[in-house]
C-alpha cells in the first residue's frame, strides 16, 4: 500500500481556509495536518486544496434520435477531471412504460468505462403501479435517492401535474428528493408550432419558444406540488429571475427548495442566438436557453446569498453534425451543450476573481452543497479524514484560453471558445489517483465507481415532522345531519 | 312618457362626489343638474346616488347533480335589486362536447324571468374545432366578449394548459377576455381522495383540500399562459395573498391582469369551517374556501391600491337540504354560497365606514370597474347622461341585521346571518323602474334584458400593439449549413 | 359673450372614448353632445379632444446662485401650451427661517405673467412653531393643499426625519398632502465629496453620487413616516425600480402612496452621461439622474398597472452657460432639464403608439389623475359640463422632430433633440381661449390664473378614519405597582 | 496534564451528524474518533455532542440610570453555561465623546469574573477624528472586528445617517463588520411623546411606539448605507417581516447582509403586553418589542432558508424593581429581558422538535454561523481537532419547565416562565472544563477569557473586490468647455 501526500497547500473547504497537508491511503484521506509525509508527494505550493467538483447534472451517451450524445462516460468523466470535477451524476431515462430497473441496467452498462465516480438520478417518465413499486426498490436497493421529472418535452419525457404529485408523494414516503426540469411543456409545444408556422425556424426561435416566464411558471408549480406532497424539491438548471424568484418566495415561506444554475447561464447570454452563423447559434441550443444579463445578475446573487445552492452544467454534448439535424426546423436541433471541463475554471474566473463569491462559496456550490443535498457528504465534497480523496489542487495563477482544439470532450466546438480563464487544476485526484497533472491527462478507464446514496437526509425528515405537526385536523361535530341524498 | 327625478341627493361615482338631481326618461338618464323636475320624484335627501351595482359572477339556476342551484334569474335578480345590484353576469356552461350555441339557448331560456339586466360569460369546458369556430359567433353575434376557463373540477369542467392556451390565443384574436377559476384541479382531486382516505370527510376537509397555495399556483399559471397568448386576463374569486401576489407581480411587469375578490372572502374567515354544527360549516362550502385574516388584509389592500378591481359574490345558492348531499363525503357538498343581496351593504359597512376604501372606490369596485372591464361602460356603471338608469339611492344611515328570515334569496340560511350592516338602498332603479323602495320589493318579472358586450376594449387593443412591437424577430443568417439528416 | 364649439372630434377622457362636440362659454364647458354650434368653430376632425395636460412639477424662474432658471412663468406656460399642457404647479421655496407667507408673496409676484393656469406647492424647508402655524393659513386661506419636503440638498433645502414627521402629522391634521423629493441627502453629500476627491468631477459623477438605491431608501423612509403620521404621500420624480418597489410594497399593504415618473426618466437613459461632449452630459444633469432601461420598464409598467399615477417633467431649465458653472466640479452644475413642451408628445409616441398604455391612460397620467390627487378635479382634468375649458385637440397624425431651434422654452438646447414625435396638439385651449393652433402660438401673457385647491380629498378622510379604527388602545390593568423610583 | 473523553455520543455540527468520541486536552479538542479514552470520561450515551452555543448579543452589567443591568459577567455566563452557551459577546458602550479605548478598559474590568469566554463589540455612539483613529487601534490591537451602531435611543446612543455612513466606510477600510440596532429613533421619540400625551403610559405603549414598520425602515436604510460604503452588514435583533424582507431583498441583489432574530421574538408574541398585570407586561419590555405570529413565521422561515443566520438573546436583565422605574411612564421602563439560559432549550423545543429546523441548522444558528460571521471559526463553533473544547452534550430527552425559581440569572422572573422544554444539556464544557452537569452548576469565576477576533473575513474581502470591479469610471471627454462662472 502506498500513500500520497499533498504538501504545502492551503486547504479550502466550504467553511474553512487553512494551511495543512493531506495524506491519502487506499483512496481515502487518512490524515490532515502539518508536515505530513508519504510515498508520493504532490506539491501544492501556491495552490488551494479543495474537494473535487461534483457535477450533479450530466447526460453522457444519452440516447437521441437513434444516436447518442457524443460524450460518453469515458470522455465525459475525462473532461470533468481535466477541469477539477471528480464526480458526475447522470440521469437514467426509462422509455415509456419501461421498467425503471431495466432502464437502470442500461445505464449501469454505459457507465463501466467511467474515469471518475458517478451516481444516477432516476427519471419518472410515466406513472403506474409498477413505477410506484419500483421506486422503492430503486431507493432501498439501488442507492438512488433522487427522481427526476420533466415538465417539458411533451410527447416524450413529460409528465403532468397528476403524475408529478403522485410521484412527489411517493418520494416523501421513501425519503427521496424529487428533481424537476421546469418548463411548461404544453406552452412550449404550441409555441414551437406557432413559430415554425410563422417561418421562424432558426436556432433563435428555440429561445423564443421557451421564454423565462414559461420556466418561472413551471418552477412555481413544481414547488407548490412539492409543498403539498410534503417533500423538498430540487430545481435543475434554474436559468432566470422568474424561476429564482419562485424559489426565493418558497424558501421565505419555509419551504425546502434548491436551485441549480448552470455555468452556461451564469456566463453566456441570449445574444449568442443572434449570431449570424447558424452553427454558432445551434451549438448553444439547450433548454432552458441562454437569458439576458438581468437574469445572470439574479443567479450570481442567488449563489452568494444561498437561495441557489449548486452550479452544474447539464453537459450533453452533440457535435455540429448532430446539431444540423435541425437545419430548417429548430425543434429538431438536439438540445444540449458541453461544460464539464470548463465549469470550475469559468466559475472561479467570473465568480471568485471578481469577488462575487468567496473561495469557500466556490467550493460549496461546485461540490459540498451538492454532496449534502444528494446525501453523500462527507464521503464526497469534503476534505476530512475518512472522506474519499476526490481532490483538486487548484492553481489560482494557471491560465489558459478555452478552445475546442485542446479540450477533452468529444465534440468539435466549445461554447466558451475564446474565454480566458485564470484558475485551473494543478492536480486532480479521483479516490487518491492522480488523474490529471496540469495539461497531462492520465485518466484510467473504468476507475470510476458508482456512488450509492441513502434516503432520508436530515432536511427531509425535519420536513416530514413539520408536516405532521401542521397536518389537517378533523373538526369535532356536535351532531351530523342525515344525508340529503 | 313619464319622467322620474331623483332629488336632493349627492351623486357619487367612481371619480366624483357632487350635489345634483338626476332625471330619467325611457329608462335612461337624460339630465343631471340642479333643480330638476319630472312626473315622479324620488327623495334622496341624505343619500348618495350611485350607479347600481353589477355582480360579474353569479350562477342562477345552475344545473347540479340532476337539480339546480336554488336561486333562479327571478329570485336572484330580486335579491340583487334588494341590495342595490342592478345587473348580474351569469356563466353559460356547455356540457362536454356540447355546442356553445346550444348551451347559450338554454341560458337564454332560463333568464327570461329576470327582474334586472344581465349578461353572460361563455365557458370553455372542452376544446375542438367546433369550439374554435363557435367562439367567433359568440363574440360577433351573441354579444359575449368573455370566456371562462375552469382549472379545477377535474373530470367535469376542467380544461388543461394546452386547451387553455389554445382558447386564450383565440380570445386574443377575437378581442375577447378570458376568465379563469384558478385552482390546480389535479392536486385538489388527489387531496380530496387522500383526505377521505384518512377519514377527513367533514366540510372542513373541503378547505384542507384546496389551500391558498393551490389557488396561487393556478393563478400564476393562467397569467403566464395569458401573457404568452397576448391577451388580458380576469381571475375570478381571488381569495388569497398567493393569488393576489401573482396578480401584482404580473401587473408590475406590465401585464394586464384583473382580480375579483368576493365579499365573502373579504369578511368571513376559515374559522367558519370549524363550527361544530355540520350545517353551519357545509353552508359555507365554496371554492375557493374562506381563508384567514392575513388573506383578508391582502384583498382589502388590493381594492384600495387598484391591484384588485372588482368585488363579486359567486352567488350560487344551495339549500341546506342540497348541502346535505355531502354528509359523510365533503366532495359531494354542492359548492356555493349566497351573497347577491348583501354584497353592497357588507362592503359599505366593512369598507367605507371603516375608511379602508372611499365611497368612490366603493362605486368603482361594485360597478364602474366591472362595467369598464366587461366593456359595457358607460351604458352601465355610470351616472352620466345617456347611461341606463340603473341607479341605487344609498342611505348611509339605514341599518339592519342580516337574517335569512327576511331575505329575498330562495335559500334557508345566510352566511352573513347576524351581521349588522349600516348603509342600504333607499331606492333601487333598474332602467328607471323603481324596483325597490326600502324594504318594499316591487320587482317586475321579465323586466330584465340581456346586455350585449362588444369585443376589443382599449386595453385589449393596446396589448395587441405592444405584443407586435415586441414580437420575436427572425435573425438574418450569413449562411445556413446543409441539414445533418 | 361668444361661444366656441369643438366639432367632429372624438372625446377621450380617463375613462371614456366617444364622438361628441364640445361647446364653451366664459371659459367653461357648457355642453357636450352631437351637432353643437357656436360663434366660433374649431375643427377636430381626425382628432382626440382631451383634457389639457397638467404638469404637477415645474420650477419656473427658480432662484439659483444669484440667478434664476431661465424659463419663467411666461415662457414656461407658453412651452406647456405648445405641447398641450394647460396648467402647471410650481414649488414655492421659502428661504431658511423665512415665513411661508412671505415666500408665497414672491411666487405670487413671479406668476403674474403666466399664459396658463397654475397652482403652487408650498415647501417645508425648515421647522418651527411659525411654520406649524403658517401651514394652517396656507391651507385654509391660500388655496394650497400640498407641502413639499426635500430629503436631499443637504445644507440647503433638506429636512431631517424629525422635521418631516412633524410636518407630515401637521399635514394629516390639515387634510393636506405631503410631497417628497426622495434621495438620502447625507449619503449624496458624502458621495459627492468622495467622488470629487477621487478626481471624478464630470457630469457622470452626478449620476454616480445618487444611485437608484439612495432614492429607493429615501422613498421607503418617507412612506413609513407618512404611514406613522396617518397621511397619504406623493413621491415626486420616481425614477427607479427601487423607489417604485417601495411604493408598490406600501400600496400592497393598503397605504395611500402616489408616484410620479418624469417623461425624461421614461424615455432617456444613463448613457447620456457617457456622451463625450461635456455640454451634452451636463445639460442632462438633474436629480434623480437618468437610469438604465430596467428602470424604464418598471416605470412604464407602473403607469399601466396604476402603481404610478402621474407623468411630470420637473421642468427647471438652465442654459448651457448656466450649466457650465459646474465645469470642473459636477456639484456646481445646476440641476434641471426642460420638458414642458415635450411631455405629452413624447408620452404619446413612446406610450400610446407602442401600446404600452391606452389613450385613456394617457389622459389619466397627464391630467386627470393629477387633478384628482391635487383635489382640483373636475374643474381641471375633465371634459365635463362645468369644467374649465382647458382642452387639447390632439392630432395623432401630426408629426415633428424635436429641436431646440423651434421650441418655446428659453433655453438653447433640448434633451429630446432629434426625437421624432407623432401626436401633437392641433389646438390648445386655456379656459376657452385658443392659445395654440398647430405651430401658431397665440398665448396671452397674464391670462393664467391661480387655481386654489381645497384640503381633505376623499382618500385623506378615509385614511384618517382607518387610522382611528386601528389606533392603539390602552390596556386595562388589574393593578399597577408603585413606581420603583 | 489530564485528558477528558466524551464517549458514546453522536456528534452534531452545522453540516455533519456522526458517531464518534471526542478527546480533549488543555481545553482543546485533540482527537475525534471511535473508542477514545482519557483520564476522565463523560458519558454521552443518547446525547448529541455539539459546539457550545455562542450568544452574539448580550448586555451584562450594562450601565443604566445610575445602576446596572442585574446579570453581570459572572451570573450571565453562568446562566449561559447552564443552557449550553459557552461564549457571549457583549457591547462596549462609550459615553458621548468618550474615548473608545477608555470605554474598553471599563468593559475589560467588568468581565474579569466571567465563567465562560467572551468577546466585545465596540459601539460607535458619536463621531469625530478621535473615533476614526481609535477604530483602527480597536481592530488592529484589541481583537475587535465589529462595531455597533444605534439608529434608535435618540439623545443617548443614536447616531445619524451621516455618522453611520462615515463609520461604515471606516469599517470597510479596516475589514470590520458594522452592526446596527435598526429602529428609526426620530419617529420612536415623537411617538413616545405622542402616546404619553394621549395618556397611553403603560408598557403596551412601548410596543405601540416602535411598530414593525419603523424597524423595517431603519433596517432598509442601514442596508443601503452599508452597500454604498461597500461593507457587509449585521442587523441585530431582527424581529419582524418588514426587517427580514429588507434583508432578503438586499441579499437577492447580492448584498452581504446578516440578520439575527432573538429567541424571544421567535417564541413570544405581542399579546404579552396586553396582560392585565403591569409587572408581567413591563418585564417583557425590550426593543424591538414582541410582534404577532405572522412575524414569527417569517423569522422561522428565515432560519430554515438561510436569509437569517443567527439566534441571539439581547440578554439584558432588569429586576422587577428596576422595571418599575417606568410606572406611569413607559419610556422609563428599562429595556431588556433575559434569555441566556433558555435560548438553546427553547430553540430546540420549538424548532428542532417540530421539524422547523434540523439539528444541524440548530448548531449553525446557535453557534457555527455566529463564529463564522464574527471570524472566530473554527476556534469557536466547531467540533474539530484544534478547536476550543467549548462543547455541549445535549440530551434530547431531558425535560424541564422553565421557572425563575430555579434559574441562574440574577433576576426575579423569567419571560419563558411555565414553558416546558425538552432538550437540555447533560454537560457543558468551557475549554474542556465541565462547568455544568445536568442541574449541577460547577462554574469557575474568572475562567472565561477574552476571545480576540481578526478583521477581513473572506466575505469582506470578496465584497471589496467586487466594489472595485464595479466602481464608477470617469468618462473620457473630447473637450471640456470653459467654466461658466
Amino acid at each position: 500500500m502506498s500513500s500520497t501526500v499533498i504538501k504545502n497547500g492551503t486547504i479550502v473547504t466550504a467553511d474553512l481556509t487553512y494551511k495543512a497537508d493531506v495524506k491519502i491511503e487506499h483512496g481515502v484521506i487518512v490524515e490532515i495536518g502539518p508536515n505530513l509525509s508519504g510515498d508520493e508527494t504532490l506539491d501544492a505550493t501556491g495552490c488551494y486544496v479543495m474537494p473535487g467538483g461534483i457535477d450533479p447534472h450530466v447526460h453522457l451517451e444519452m440516447p437521441f434520435m437513434g444516436t447518442y450524445s457524443s460524450d460518453d462516460f469515458e470522455s465525459g468523466t475525462r473532461a470533468g477531471l481535466a477541469g477539477g470535477t471528480t464526480m458526475v451524476v447522470d440521469f437514467c431515462l426509462p422509455d415509456p412504460n419501461q421498467s425503471l430497473l431495466d432502464a437502470l441496467k442500461r445505464w449501469d452498462n454505459k457507465s463501466t468505462r467511467a474515469n471518475a465516480d458517478y451516481s444516477f438520478h432516476m427519471s419518472i417518465t410515466w406513472w403506474g403501479e409498477q413505477v410506484f413499486n419500483e421506486m422503492e426498490t430503486i431507493v432501498k436497493e439501488k442507492g438512488i435517492n433522487t427522481f427526476k421529472h420533466f415538465m417539458a418535452y411533451k410527447g416524450a419525457l413529460m409528465v403532468d401535474d397528476d403524475e408529478m404529485f403522485s410521484s412527489f408523494q411517493r418520494c416523501a414516503a421513501l425519503g427521496a428528493l424529487p428533481l424537476v426540469h421546469a418548463e411548461n411543456g404544453d406552452i412550449v409545444a404550441q409555441m414551437q408550432q406557432k413559430l415554425l408556422g410563422e417561418g421562424n425556424n432558426g436556432p433563435e426561435a428555440h429561445a423564443y419558444s421557451r421564454p423565462a416566464s414559461v420556466e418561472g411558471e413551471a418552477t412555481n408549480r413544481a414547488i407548490i406540488i412539492a409543498d403539498m406532497a410534503g417533500v423538498p424539491l430540487y430545481v435543475v438548471h434554474t436559468s432566470c429571475e422568474q424561476a429564482h424568484e419562485a424559489i426565493r418566495r418558497a424558501r421565505q415561506n419555509g419551504m425546502r427548495v434548491y436551485g441549480e444554475p448552470l455555468i452556461q447561464h451564469l456566463t453566456l447570454d441570449e445574444s449568442e442566438y443572434a449570431n449570424p452563423d447558424w452553427d454558432h447559434a445551434a451549438r448553444r441550443v439547450m433548454s432552458p436557453p441562454f437569458r439576458d444579463n438581468k437574469h445572470q445578475d439574479s443567479l450570481w446573487a442567488g449563489l452568494a446569498s444561498g437561495s441557489l445552492q449548486v452550479v452544474a452544467t447539464d453537459h450533453c454534448a452533440f457535435t455540429t453534425e448532430q446539431k444540423r439535424y435541425g437545419v430548417g426546423d429548430f425543434t429538431k436541433i438536439p438540445n444540449g451543450t458541453g461544460g464539464l471541463e470548463d465549469r470550475m475554471p469559468m466559475l472561479w474566473t467570473y465568480g471568485v476573481a471578481t469577488g462575487r463569491i468567496t473561495m469557500n462559496e466556490f467550493v460549496a456550490v461546485t461540490s459540498t452543497n451538492i454532496a449534502k443535498i444528494l446525501n453523500v457528504y462527507p464521503k464526497k465534497g469534503a476534505i476530512l479524514v475518512g472522506a474519499d480523496a476526490d481532490i483538486v489542487v487548484w492553481d489560482p495563477n494557471r491560465e489558459k484560453t478555452i478552445t475546442a482544439a485542446s479540450q477533452q470532450s468529444a465534440i468539435d466546438y466549445n461554447v466558451f471558445e475564446g474565454k480566458t480563464v485564470k484558475g485551473l487544476p494543478r492536480f486532480t485526484l479521483t479516490r487518491g489517483y492522480v488523474a490529471v497533472e496540469e495539461s497531462s491527462i492520465k485518466t484510467r478507464e473504468g476507475h470510476g465507481q458508482f456512488v450509492a446514496r441513502d434516503p432520508f437526509p436530515a432536511v427531509s425528515s425535519a420536513l416530514s415532522t413539520w408536516k405532521e405537526v401542521t397536518a389537517p385536523r378533523k373538526v369535532q361535530r356536535t351532531g351530523i345531519p342525515a344525508s340529503g341524498v
